[in-house]
């Protein structure tokens, strides 16, 4: 069968996700599991959706709604803009995928850095598309002005998670108007914000929206602030064409019922979002103390993670592991472009001195 | 942004769903209206699944389980292969996308016939892989030597759905043993089995997976038979090779966390699905004597469906939106390539004479 393959395809490689909370168990058998690998809200969910998903359960037998009715009508509401400028897919990375399905032919070219999301990197690999990817600074941020100079006549796209995975890291409201400045019209400018619900009210983090650019997608999910990453809800924002381009891509019944009737529960529970926010708030500052006690070097997030540089790799593997054995699942990210760092979600706080203790122990 | 989008994108139409029943019900307030138009099961679902996703509420703000480790472990028990011959996504719609992502470059071509899954259409027109149409026979068939006969040294894909949608008939077994002995072993044939719950115990339908062939991909749904439209769970089963190749380009965490639970429910419910396949056999007589008394041609069916072709494009969209207006919602099948005929799903006894009622005032 080898020589069906394409070569995109043979050279990519699959997902290896985490140990489960019951393999750990199962395998290590410890006193307690911390889950802090996968930016999940660590509060869990809103208690509205549990309703709204049994009133769901009434017509789960019919297809979803593949327009997503209701949750376009409410969100655009709420943005101030039309029901066209937004598309519902399963999870924000089903976006992305669409994205790439929609926008590119085959030698062009997608932007971003060397230390990003996973899935942007599988996307484009999928669709066969190069990545030029641009070193981030030593601050652990996307390099704004060496990613422009990096545009040639076959860059079609240009990718910023903002807040960044794994880094934590933003680009301001200056350096997003830079870049839109000095970005020809006809490249796409994809503002990936999984995290926008941490990290919209910090005061430089650009208000992509407001500047109504024609060649910015906005891409946001419920996985993350609303608890709801096994629903598979995201979404993206542009302008009603390039809507209207992805739309013609999606799978006709993404997200699912019950999923589509979750998200708009959630977003109904301002309450849930701003607890969950204000527990990432509060753990931010234990983790920044305690690596700051500890000597570790870290990157400031304006998400509900922390990224912290061990320096080297093995000291990477060997720590991750070591916790992993002690319940405390946290994710190291090489495939992310940084093989000695590791990401510690930022959890409740027990389990934060779950995190602390353990990792005291062993370091 | 035009020239952003590439000819086969641009060209590509938008899915365009048909109303739904609250739509319906607000634009022509009908006494009562019968949902007959997607082949979903009306009987609903399995009360089982009620608790199961329950329970899975538990965990869903987490993300899924992105290799449905139990899914594929009861299900490949059940058929004698192993987990790694199986792939879960969102809706067999999803692997078929998959499998047009993985496996194909630029210049290829798929083999199919003019009249079936529109979906198959648009999967391969996203891709931009030529479609090689060929005409079903004037039994409402697939023509397998026809199609053998269109194999070229770019074809890299057969894709028959078996029955087919939105014909309801099907490929024997000695056809499927013909059309393995005469493609090539590097040409993938795909069997859409979507409606298979409702066809396996049809006397010579073809039991794929007892040929054990290495380049066939069987593609099957929890959407039909076990009534799960709503959660989008399907799955691909093939060689262990295939299989990792498919992984590899799969959204990783699809299906949704409650889906995967609601299908392990309903496919350990096999009283509701009997009871599903029963009303299918019932109503399919019923439909079948009615057709024949108003002397309407129709295509013999093993699904959950009954093609009727009215002759005249016309008479086919007049007639469809006179049964929207009272209630009746059916769907024309001009995308799947058949612009005279019309599709109906086999409904329950009250939703059948419905049908008929409105039906013989209209005709």
């Amino acid at each position: 069968m080898k020589n069906l393959i394409p070569s995109n395809i043979e050279e990519l490689k699959a997902y290896v996700p985490g140990k489960t909370i019951a393999e750990v168990q199962k395998e290590y058998n410890p006193e307690r599991i911390s889950k802090l690998a996968s930016n999940e809200n660590r509060l869990g969910r809103s208690p509205g959706i549990d309703k709204a998903v049994q009133q769901a359960m009434a017509t789960v037998h019919d297809y979803p709604d593949p327009l997503s009715l209701k949750l376009r009508k409410e969100l655009s509401k709420k943005h101030g803009l039309k029901p066209e400028n937004f598309l519902f897919g399963a999870g924000s990375e089903s976006l992305l995928a669409g994205l790439f399905r929609t926008f590119f032919l085959n030698k062009e070219n997608v932007i971003t850095s060397n230390s990003t999301f996973v899935g942007m990197y599988v996307q484009a690999k999928t669709r066969g598309v190069h990545v030029k990817k641009i070193p981030i600074t030593k601050e652990y941020r996307f390099d704004v002005k060496a990613m422009v100079n990096a545009i040639d006549d076959l860059t079609k796209m240009i990718y910023i998670a903002n807040p960044n995975n794994p880094t934590g890291t933003y680009i301001t409201n200056q350096e997003f108007e830079w870049l839109m400045d000095n970005t020809p019209p006809n490249v796409l400018v994809v503002m990936d914000e999984a995290y926008y619900e941490y990290a919209y009210d910090v005061n430089d983090y650009p208000d992509v929206l407001s500047y109504n650019h024609e060649n910015v997608v906005v891409l946001r999910t419920f996985s993350k602030g609303y608890g709801l990453a096994g629903f598979r809800v995201g979404y993206a924002i542009a302008s009603q064409e390039l809507i209207g381009y992805l739309h013609k891509t999606k799978l006709p019944f993404e997200p699912a019922s019950l999923s589509q009737a979750a998200a708009l529960a959630a977003y109904r529970d301002q309450e849930f979002l701003a607890k969950s926010k204000k527990i990432v708030s509060e753990g931010k500052e234990i983790l920044y103390q305690f690596f700051d006690e500890m000597d570790i070097q870290y990157a400031h997030s304006i998400a509900n993670f922390v990224l912290i540089d061990l320096k080297d790799e093995d000291k990477a593997i060997h720590i991750t592991q070591r916790l992993l054995e002690k319940g405390v699942i946290v994710r190291r990210v090489n495939a992310f472009g940084l093989p000695t760092c590791v990401r510690v979600t930022i959890g409740l706080a027990e389990e934060l001195e779950h995190f602390k203790t353990v990792f005291s122990e062993i370091y």
